[in-house]
């Protein structure tokens, strides 16, 4: 699946096109993927436009960026064997040739494949360091967790209630508010779209918020600037509802940092590769036990990769969307 | 000199009332002081309003707070003795009952006492704080201050040039704009009411801002956050430009702090008590060697602070804001 076109403004589907190319051989310190589960995360919005980010745009006309779980069916690579089963940057196709690079093994456990797409993998790590190393949440403490029902909010709220938080989530309707509360275990969750948002979240919070884990942006975010506490943290992770916006969305509530003396970090989770390793033990060890939990949105066949990408921008999507491509 | 009403927007004279009182007599464990320079600051303007901010308000009829440099004129504690100088918070007045609370005794030197309450005092170690612990100057990076011929920006930038950055100032007006390049030696300073602003702000940082020390706010910030470098820092020190807003400026460029992965830290000085021995110390062996240039515009007696203050908040003063009040 190659990008066809830059979306202007909202994602298309006509911004993507299927190709069918034959599968490539492994050249020599090379292997072949077969891709079974492909993971759409926001961030890969950014990917398609022309503005230099935090990595490079994809081409018009190359393959999709995007992490998957395969199994290796041919190597001539020395650390990789055929057979076994791996998480990387093998992108929107069926069949990816790799030299390892940024390639982690699976290891054997009772866990399913996918979730190293999600709560232990990539989403899971970015809940894991912007919760953490950030929000840094003591007992008592009140986090305030966007896109709650999403793979990263949904870790992020699960952590900081393990660190003694009041977590409160924001997610849009009931039905994700419903799941965040009653499987995930929030104190609240506030549906963003319902009539009295700003009364519910003051409600939400009445002791104020000591930090943030910002996935979306916009008005939302700008409410909750509102109810910072002194000392406050903000881990800026993510801006979906910005991402499609042509105009972007004014924060009114800037002063807030200062009087409050917040601090708000910008980050990205590849920026902290020491941090990996622990978390995804962690990680790891905490959904075996059942002590994070997880839910996964699955679409079927690459074909159906761009309409389930734009529907996780809308918000779709409950927990981790991914393609299972086999 | 006490707060007769709130403002409503823009700060106006008629806020304040002149009250000719008995001079106290100090108590068992006080001391008098009689003011010699009162000190004007922004932050004041936070003070005035009946919104908790990081401090109480000050209450209708009371004395204006505010630093001060004076003279023990009469004892009764054990530390302070009469002829001393010291500097503390006395307020907006003639003399000033202490327990000692908050007060340093100026020592002998060379310098001018109303240093103390500038380049060697609370704006200085605003600076000092803000810029070496916030804004992390690495050798060759850019760093932009805004208000950069005032108390706190023109010591800030100052000292980033110490630390081997290139320092690129914002003042209003091409006065403020020689003095910041030509007596301060900023490499650059960009007059922020003139036009062609975002084009020679684009010149200046032709290599993007790796830390912005921010005093202003408002749209010239927002300008800022265009050019800023991935890992910038922001010490979000001041924003002068809204404390009269009824209408907070809004925005638009936070997309900015994730791209880049910034940290933004709003501070207080007073949070960071542990800095200001070694601040003030580095300061005055700065400004006594004349590694650090400072200029003063000095206001004289009491019945001319208010006006001196409004100046100071739409930007009439060069340096640091003073009243001499002996």
């Amino acid at each position: 699946m190659v990008l066809a076109r830059r979306p202007a403004g909202a994602v298309a589907a006509t911004d993507f096109a299927f190709r069918d190319q034959p599968i490539p051989e492994p050249g020599d310190g090379q292997f072949l993927v077969r891709n079974h589960w492909l993971s759409l995360d926001p961030y890969m919005r950014g990917r398609m436009n022309a503005v230099r980010s935090y990595a490079r745009p994809v081409e018009i006309g190359a393959v999709m960026v995007g992490g998957a779980v395969g199994e290796v069916i041919r190597s001539r690579h020395q650390a990789f064997r055929s057979g076994e089963f791996v998480v990387g940057p093998f992108g929107w196709q069926c069949y990816a040739v790799s030299d390892g690079t940024g390639v982690r093994r699976i290891p054997e456990s009772a866990l399913a494949h996918s979730v190293y797409l999600g709560a232990v993998g990539m989403p899971g790590v970015t809940a894991y360091v912007g919760t953490l190393d950030i929000c840094a949440p003591q007992p008592g403490q009140t986090v305030v967790v966007s896109a709650a029902a999403g793979a990263v909010g949904s870790a992020a709220g699960q952590i900081a209630k393990m660190h003694g938080c009041r977590a409160v989530g924001i997610a849009g309707g009931p039905e994700k508010c419903r799941y965040v509360v009653d499987e995930l275990g929030f104190d609240a969750c506030l549906d963003y779209k319902a009539e009295g948002f700003h009364a519910h979240l003051r409600a939400a919070t009445s002791h104020g918020v000591d930090a943030v884990f910002e996935n979306v942006g916009g008005a939302v975010f700008d409410a909750v600037l509102r109810r910072l506490n002194p000392f406050s943290r903000i881990a800026l992770c993510g801006l979906v509802s910005q991402y499609d916006a042509t105009r972007p969305y004014a924060i009114k509530n800037a002063a807030r940092l200062l009087v409050n003396r917040t601090r708000l970090q910008g980050f990205i989770v590849t920026d902290h590769p020491q941090r990996w390793p622990v978390a995804l033990a962690d990680l790891e060890r905490w959904v075996a036990s059942g002590r994070l939990k997880y839910r996964e949105t699955v679409a079927h066949g690459l074909e159906n990769a761009p309409a389930a990408f734009i529907g996780m921008l809308h918000g779709a999507n409950i927990g981790k969307q991914l393609v299972r491509l086999v």
